[in-house]
């Protein structure tokens, strides 16, 4: 993370962290079940939840009585104050910057948009500046409390220096984007790559909530997955993991820009979806909405388009099944836009390839709006507060 | 664990549990490291390591200079004493027991192997009794030092109840094998899937230590996987996890028993193998060592099934460093005693499908002995001893 203001965390210690991560991802709890839950002492519980009240991040609820087994003593579960501080989020795509203000709970409060141009370093720079800006002036609660923003784009990124590797999109290889942005807007920026931002938002305040391990897989121009096993973030010992787009599911099937044979990505990223669709219709020129209107009204070659492109995404997700076994896997993306033509397919898929109690594994299957992707940046910010 | 005689553990505190596995698995540790590593004060590395040294698991080592930055001091290396317990280990195959007897380390000192004609539970039982025996008056070593058995086996196994869920070799559902074998033969013993007891004995005693994460991959019969990620094994939300042999690989590939289809079993399993051999040269009895050998001699279409099998192991493999990334990978099993007409073709299209970095994960190709899964079957149980 890098600090363009006093961003100084309220979690001093490793027993604050924890309590603190616990009342915000899992809502109001006793200090009873904390500190069943942490493994810790009571005492330790509430010395560690004494900085953090007092700094206005946690508060006590109303004592209620109690009704269970040992009832009698009232227990104040310990509550987050969702308005104690806001997050900015920005995704950063190839043509728009797509933004949001998250509360501590990452309930999203603004969103705004504006259109990039230019991939050149700096302008993209000066576009988080303005979209910065817009969001702060739309904003209608307290800016003050704004002091961190989270950024997040496909590609190989480095959260722990904020270093982007490598956009494809954007072209850039090797651009310290946290450092420059923390320069450039006085906030405390963090950087991650875009699938696992959002999967962080999903294992925090969403699906993933509770569960010891689960999936996202996201559908679209590329095909990705972030990993949470055993309650962490798989991170890959080489810094690749749920590269599910790139798993070989047809031996036969098209080249991939990888240099695989019959990835995922290769059938059923856009890209793959529109080639075929033009070679099918003889085409050149037919865009993606175009295939997905013609396969809506039923042309049958560019339906079977479709439908392999499910098949091919539903072995995907199987393989994640199978060799992880997360306890429920979400399934979203832009590509999702076409979820008719898709959902069927990605679940006779799965079903069938899934090894026995694995197919017990419950897929979600939802569309993504690109607001999502933003509240995925907040998110990583938020968790850059709890554990800095 | 079922107890079948007095097995109080060793190791009677988290801290003592840290300390004891440290040793264990990472040779003599002087207390500054371990107290460094394991996050603990020097104080309570030695609290917790007086009960063990005065039990004889752990010894002092002279001290030795030390030479590094903070010279001076000596330091007096913690090691574990190797002869201070037996484990037995056994694997049960559908025709035969296999059995070691190892050290405190997992060194096998004595092995010895019992035909299997009946698949009966009490049969198995009666046989396990008498390869125990067998073992403990080939045993060279102090034989009251020998108090737990560990079982392995292929099949749906809880490790923690016994339990065998099912075996499809022997045709069990439901078999307590753990609770059974503890009153028949005297001993404390465990029951893990043979796999998992391979992956156990690579994580603690192999190349998987140090490894933050690593993959066990078994060719054979079954195609298995054991994954070790964040340094914990993956069991999956619903039992299932590391199934390689079921990621569909070949969209036009062969149905599979489970299903599925293009599964890397249904390609590359020694009865898929055999199969196919069959086919191409229209002998129907033909066996796979007959393959095998016709593979060598430079059969073309016998010579193309092994081919394609490799490449379909390749690409399981692939799927396991794309989606985990494990630090390394372990490649072995009864298969690869026909590894020369493996080996080229899992290595090529290992490394055509591995994403980007993912190639950079290291594959170790070798044979298996039988004993090693005897041994992976003791390792477990020496790992009952260090973490009750
Ligand atoms: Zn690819
Ligand atoms: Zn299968």
């Amino acid at each position: 993370m890098f600090l363009g203001s006093d961003t100084g965390s309220p979690a001093g210690s490793p027993a604050a962290t924890a309590v603190f991560a616990a009342v915000l991802t899992e809502g109001p709890v006793s200090r009873v079940s904390l500190a069943r839950r942490l493994g810790l002492s009571s005492a330790a519980v509430t010395k560690a939840a004494r900085p953090l009240i007092d700094l206005g991040y946690l508060h006590e609820l109303a004592a209620t009585e109690r009704t269970g087994p040992g009832a009698g003593r009232p227990a104040s579960p310990l509550a987050v104050r969702a308005d104690r501080e806001f997050f900015l989020g920005v995704k950063i795509t190839a043509d728009e910057l797509i933004g949001v203000v998250c509360d501590l709970r990452a309930q999203v409060r603004t969103t705004a948009r504006r259109p990039l141009t230019d991939p050149d370093v700096e302008a993209v720079l000066t576009e988080v500046g303005r979209l910065a800006d817009d969001l702060l002036i739309a904003f209608s609660g307290d800016r003050t409390r704004v002091r961190r923003l989270g950024l997040a784009l496909s590609g190989d990124v480095d959260r722990t220096t904020g270093l982007v590797r490598y956009s494809p999109f954007l072209h850039w290889r090797d651009v310290p984007l946290g450092r420059l942005a923390a320069e450039r807007t006085g906030f405390a920026v963090t950087v991650e790559n875009d699938v696992k931002a959002l999967t962080a938002a999903e294992h925090w305040f969403g699906e993933g909530v509770r569960a010891d391990s689960f999936a996202l897989v996201t559908v679209g121009t590329g095909i990705g997955c972030g990993l949470v096993v055993n309650g962490r973030l798989v991170s890959g010992s080489y810094g690749v993991a749920g590269e599910i787009g790139h798993l070989a599911v047809d031996a036969t099937g098209p080249d991939c820009h990888c240099g695989g044979r019959g990835c995922v990505e290769a059938i059923a990223g856009t890209d793959a979806i529109v080639a075929q669709a033009r070679d099918h219709t003889g085409r050149p020129d037919l865009t993606i909405d175009e295939a997905v209107a013609l396969a809506r009204c039923g042309h049958e070659e560019v339906r079977a388009v479709f439908t392999r492109a499910g098949s091919a995404i539903g072995c995907g997700i199987a393989a994640v099944a199978n060799l992880v076994g997360p306890t429920r896997i979400v399934v979203s993306g832009e590509g999702l836009a076409a979820y008719d033509l898709f959902d069927t397919h990605i679940r006779t898929s799965f079903e069938r390839q899934a090894f026995g109690a694995a197919a017990r594994c419950p897929l979600s299957i939802r569309p993504l709006p690109f607001e999502e992707w933003a509240r995925g940046a907040a998110a990583v910010s938020i968790q850059s507060l709890v554990v800095p």
